[in-house]
């Protein structure tokens, strides 16, 4: 029988416990999970950042460690993690990226939200958008959710860029990589979309000197890691109008504390970080799927690289 | 000399006058464009239906009126128009509408505007949307911009059923027809989008009986034309949650009457017909290319069919 140790919050215990079950039942697993197994012989970890496990030296026999999320840079520094970490790659999450990605790019390229406040009788017909050929994107990080992002808006004309730190190529989107592909991918973008991952390399790319790139009322949509964007050059933007407005669903901090400026500033939308929700029964599949690749000698899915952070 | 009147506002002329001299130079057409002809000496009228031309009968020689706009109902049964009739079936006006359509559909989808509305402070991470592949579409009326817009929803993975009065195949969507049809089409859709032609058997499809068959707590979006909703049905619909949000581009009298309950109603958003837009450039293209086929011998495209009434 395995022995699978679950290191989360008690909510996500809740969550998870069953659909992890029946996962493990549907893939012929004899599996105890448990919050409490006796480290020496725990075969599995699956494993929140924000759960009780931060010392995994004890788990000597341990195969893998199986992140219940996609992000993984609390963890990924943790000198005592010497077993393969990896990361949750979930394509319903993908899936929910693109709608959310989607509808916030196409609710600032069409203007929405001047309608939603401007119900007071006023038939302003005089201001047409331009169609989404004439409004060019740039996708910072063209990873499995940036590249599906980009593809999705590719559809409807918008003339996308993709920018990654090493080369890479996405059909469909033009991609550019590195310091002097970043200054051009960013120059009279008119809505930029933020999905790198967080690394010591990609905090702060959003600054005064590259939202200064940007064409004049650009949008920025962030639904990637809060330290990706200065907050406080990104405030000085927005009041200058060189940003006309930012929807931002992750922060440094999270909950957003109530008296931080971006709930109040009028061109600014918090969303709570729902741009991906993870499934229990999706996420319950995919953990069991590697698990059971390690059980018949396969090699784990997406195994977190610790020299590049992801 | 092709003779070819411009019957549409002093606005209009402004706007289309140099596109369509363009254009007629580009085709290598002689043409004397002027808002003032001899009936009896025109050859092709480029019409708008709010323009002075009212009565037909004097234009003996005119072989084709070009309407400017997608709409002709209001000119359908002027007994007086004997002539072909050509409806404007412009490509970036159908993208504009596929633009606006999943705009909205999305933003409905995804909740946003309770996030637009809620900056105050609290972190409201509890309600995750379905994604789009639980969230059943149904649009009436599958002719072009339907059937592009429906495209565009199935492939964020929405189901899409499309009704029509007579039998249609639309790639993609789950097609129905007919009155029995439209009762299945109907019933638990939870997003619906109105675009059928205004006809004497479209009137008030949307009424209180077929808002009844929705999913409770749906959507409705019209960027179609206004007698397609009976309107007050729709605000005892709204009021009972029955309908949870209309988002409504057109009215049965535009612009739409200061005083009219839908711009105060807390769930309704009233947009001033700009779903799809006509640009100057396409449309004195499209109509510059319809004479030439005249002029060459070849059938008109888009002729209305007046017993239909599009």
């Amino acid at each position: 029988m395995l022995k699978v140790l679950f290191s989360a919050k008690p909510a996500a215990w809740e969550e998870y416990h069953a659909p992890l079950n029946a996962a493990f039942a549907a893939a012929g697993l004899d599996v105890d999970l448990s919050r409490d197994q006796v480290p020496a012989e725990t075969d599995y970890i699956v494993f929140a950042p924000n759960g009780p496990v931060k010392d995994f030296a004890p788990y000597t026999k341990t195969k893998a460690v199986l992140s219940l999320w996609a992000g993984v840079e609390t963890v990924v520094d943790n000198a005592t993690l010497t077993q393969p970490l990896c990361r949750l790659v979930d394509t319903s999450l993908t899936q929910g990226m693109v709608e959310w990605v989607t509808g916030h790019a196409l609710r600032h390229h069409l203007g929405i939200d001047a309608h939603i406040h401007g119900q007071d009788g006023i038939w302003r017909d005089q201001i047409t958008p331009p169609l989404a050929k004439a409004r060019p994107v740039t996708i910072l990080g063209i990873g499995a959710l940036g590249a599906a992002c980009g593809q999705a808006l590719t559809a409807f004309g918008f003339p996308v860029t993709g920018w990654s730190r090493s080369a890479k190529d996405v059909p469909g989107l033009r991609c550019l990589h590195g310091d002097d592909g970043l200054k051009a991918a960013l120059t009279d973008a008119q809505i930029v979309i933020t999905l790198l991952p967080q690394t010591p390399q990609t905090g702060n790319i959003l600054n005064a000197d590259s939202l200064a790139l940007l064409a004049k009322g650009a949008f920025v949509i962030n639904p990637g890691r809060g330290p990706l964007i200065d907050d406080d050059a990104l405030l000085r933007a927005l009041d200058s109008g060189q940003i006309a407005h930012a929807t931002l669903d992750v922060f440094r901090v999270e909950p957003l504390p109530a008296d931080h400026p971006f709930w109040a500033h009028p061109q600014v939308t918090v969303t709570p970080h729902i741009a991906a929700t993870t499934r229990a029964e999706t996420a319950a599949e995919i953990i069991v799927d590697n698990i059971r690749r390690g059980e018949t000698g396969r090699p784990f899915l997406n195994v977190v690289d610790r020299g590049r952070g992801y």
